[in-house]
């Protein structure tokens, strides 16, 4: 099907401005943050701004038979919001109307195209807050986090998105609008298809309208860091953490190589010795108390120093080390590709042990920062693209870390999906009889298979 | 197919006594615990201990087309656990082994027949809290939770089933076992087929294990009472006190009529002139402190009396009246028929007039108690059975209480599920586009529609 045929057809129900074509402009839309992972090259990129565009568009494909691979703000890691070829690339950019903040009912009704953090502003003003955050939060979109699942650093205490997503409207591949869900608090009418969205990576449809359960602001939390001799005392300090029915509202590890590298760029004064470091905050009625006791339960384990902050100020400068981390490790190459994978937290200690086996083996650097709390490590495989041969090891070294996690008991992704990055890990996660049943999911909502195609598969 | 052939082929694969043929005995396995529904008399009652006893179940029922219905403990509302005529019934009682309970991960991994209670129990002694808790935990089973999505007294801080399970390992219809999800905290690797299977009513599958998220047990709650002139007055202070953000561990509601059965019934000396008795309650560090806050808003909204408890044993004095409240009803009439509408918290109000508005139109008595917080309503029908029109105006009443609820914004069902008994209705909520695709992905899993047929659709 020639371009220009594609281009009327959408322009035709379009507003003017709405449809790129420009090969130079459409160049920018071709992928997300994976640097590992192929991206094809658009046939042209759309701009709707409300539903009914967003189902001329559909109808559109659907009619031509274009695939379609929708995008919210492309800081996905795993290639989920790549181009595939002559696609249409569908970014919600335009769609990013907060439509309802509720405090009696708890609700935020939203675009897809709302940045989190607008949203975790604008219901802030109103004593709520919209807990999943992840730390491309400035960035990232409500749509992109549905798509992927999003998790972030509070999530620990929170929960992720899935456990914020009441209700959809969806266009799907044939243009029709679905339904699902509810704007009430509960709900068991019939299969959860809202859930089964979340998740999805723009493989069963468009989501373009969310009903998204809020909780009442908690009180700011108060952090601590802890420095520790190795990551495995930092890990049975998750561990003891944990098990002794603490509920922190950040449990955040770094390792070593993320230490010295946030050193290097910004002077932090971590001690270089120090082979982990874990932050811990609680948003509680009585932080400090937590805090001291979670201190000792560091100290038990092994931690040769122990800081809490004395207040919000002074947690968000312990803190600041954390966030810097990813920015600090992409400094030590020219390119980084971060890994996620989650495993049970009694693994955690064998996970970074072996991640730094792995990046032995490969002669690489791959330094570690993780979700601690929540078992879910981010490797982050620092390498030279320009090097072919530091580029295969890269690759395969990120594999490792998979199979590592796999073998602890684990998941290739704790939050940030699969995209075309990790297809054939997911394979081997689910297994043949869940792979078969998942393809029979989707063929149901997209029978033409035009929905982001490569994508999970 | 003959009887005698069906009970012929499962004796072969399962140890003795595990397949009862019995008409006398299989007849107490016929229905659950919603009186208007209709139910079948099955061929055979298979009692499984094993997943490869429940394979056996569900290959031979595959290979010579026999339905399936799975039942746990038949507490269910809504007739999901009903058997269809000539069916196999599979009762999940015998799997009842709790297999683990790990403090560190904070799960619990189970088989389905584990009583409710039974591992609240065992994950108590832990330190630990299973939270969802349906009124009939003392008897319904984690696999009849799972299979309706319950909820209870606790979900209006802790969320309902859904977000507590993990992963699955589940037998389809054909008998192979797929597993689902994972036993970390966190996981995105594709569809979220765990949430799939969480209120799907053993239409999909047989949930033959479950990894279950804990949480650490609370402190102990502390309730307080508040009567109010009209249920307006009392629907006004819920709103009030969600929307200042309080979060209480229980906000229970019981109307007028429930509160004179309970008094019939227990003389527990409620004032008569009360339309509505709100109860309140918070396991936070400081409850007497919330409960002095929730108790002034209560007043505000028109409380006439405010009753904090001094202690445990107080409040558990306090909700005595609301367990009550069911049985209380019960003994008004020689049937009743519970209805679970859960609307927006701001049209609770609404909700209830209607409620006494078709009770006056079909003049009947329908007592209401609500999970007030979540807006999820139980209208309570009280008919005489053995009349037949008082029966036909009770079935008509029930329908008039579902098309209030959807028209205020509403589900029809908010924790009991859809059954033989709201099967219509779940196809005027999800609409036509919604109806299609779920039976699009029934229609994946259970090809030959062999797994409770009849049920949700
Ligand atoms: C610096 C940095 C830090 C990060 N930190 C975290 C973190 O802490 N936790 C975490 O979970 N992730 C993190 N991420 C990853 C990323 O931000 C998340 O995956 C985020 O959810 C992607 O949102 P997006 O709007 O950029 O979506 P995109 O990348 O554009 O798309 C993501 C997926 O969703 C689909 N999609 C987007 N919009 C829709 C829609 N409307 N309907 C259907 N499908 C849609 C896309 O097709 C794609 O499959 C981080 C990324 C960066 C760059
Ligand atoms: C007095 C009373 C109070 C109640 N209070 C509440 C309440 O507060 N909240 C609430 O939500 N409910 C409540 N209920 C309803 C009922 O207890 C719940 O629906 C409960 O979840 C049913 O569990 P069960 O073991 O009895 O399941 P059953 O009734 O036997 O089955 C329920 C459904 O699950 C399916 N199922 C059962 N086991 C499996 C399995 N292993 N695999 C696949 N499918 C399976 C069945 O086919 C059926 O569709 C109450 C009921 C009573 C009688």
């Amino acid at each position: 099907m020639p371009h220009h045929e594609l281009v009327a057809e959408l322009t035709a129900g379009l507003p003017s401005g709405s449809v790129l074509a420009d090969p130079e402009v459409t160049a920018s839309y071709r992928h997300d943050m994976a640097s590992f992972s192929e991206a094809g090259t658009p046939a042209v990129v759309v701009l709707p701004r409300t539903v009914e565009e967003v189902q001329h568009v559909m109808r559109t494909a659907t009619a031509l038979r274009v695939p379609v691979v929708p995008q919210g703000a492309r800081t996905g890691l795993s290639g989920g919001a790549n181009a595939t070829d002559d696609c249409i690339v569908l970014s919600t950019a335009r769609m990013d109307r907060i439509l309802d903040i509720d405090p009696v009912e708890r609700i935020a009704v939203v675009e897809p195209g709302v940045v989190n953090a607008v949203l975790s502003r604008a219901v802030g003003e109103r004593g709520l807050c919209y807990p999943p955050d992840p730390s491309s939060w400035e960035m990232c979109t409500i749509g992109g986090n549905i798509g992927t699942g999003a998790g972030g650093l509070c999530c620990v205490k929170y929960g992720v998105t899935a456990e914020y997503v009441l209700g959809l409207e969806v266009v799907l591949a044939d243009g029709r609008l679905l339904s699902t869900g509810r704007r009430t608090a509960k709900g068991v009418a019939g299969y959860d298809l809202t859930r089964l969205f979340v998740g999805s990576e723009g493989t069963l449809g468009i989501v373009v309208k969310a009903v998204l359960a809020l909780r009442p602001a908690p009180p700011p939390q108060l952090a601590l860091a802890a420095e520790f001799p190795s990551t495995a005392a930092a890990c049975a300090a998750v561990c003891s953490i944990m098990e002794s029915g603490h509920v922190p509202s950040l449990l955040e590890l770094m390792d070593g190589t993320t230490i010295r590298a946030v050193n290097a760029m910004a002077n932090m004064g971590l001690p270089e010795t120090t082979e982990a470091l874990l932050l811990a905050a609680f948003d509680t009625p009585e932080p400090a108390a937590d805090l001291a006791a979670v201190g000792a339960l560091c100290s038990a384990a092994g931690a040769t120093e122990v800081v809490p902050a004395e207040d919000a100020a002074e947690s968000e400068m312990l803190l600041q080390a954390r966030r810097l981390s990813l920015t600090a490790l992409e400094r030590l190459s020219t390119a980084t590709m971060i890994d996620d994978v989650c495993v049970p937290r009694a693994r955690l200690g064998d996970m970074l042990e072996g991640v730094a086996a792995v990046a032995r083996t490969y002669d690489l650097t791959i330094g570690v920062c993780a979700h601690a709390g929540d078992g879910n490590t981010h490797p982050v495989v620092c390498f030279d693209a320009r090097d072919p041969d530091e580029s295969r090891r890269a690759r395969e070294s990120f594999d490792a870390i998979m199979a590592l996690g796999l073998g602890l008991g684990g998941t290739i992704t704790g939050e940030h999906g699969v995209g075309v990055l990790k297809k054939e890990w997911l394979a081997r996660e689910l297994g043949p009889t869940g792979t078969e049943l998942q393809r029979g999911v989707k063929a149901v909502f997209d029978p033409l298979g035009l929905l982001n195609p490569g994508k999970l598969f």
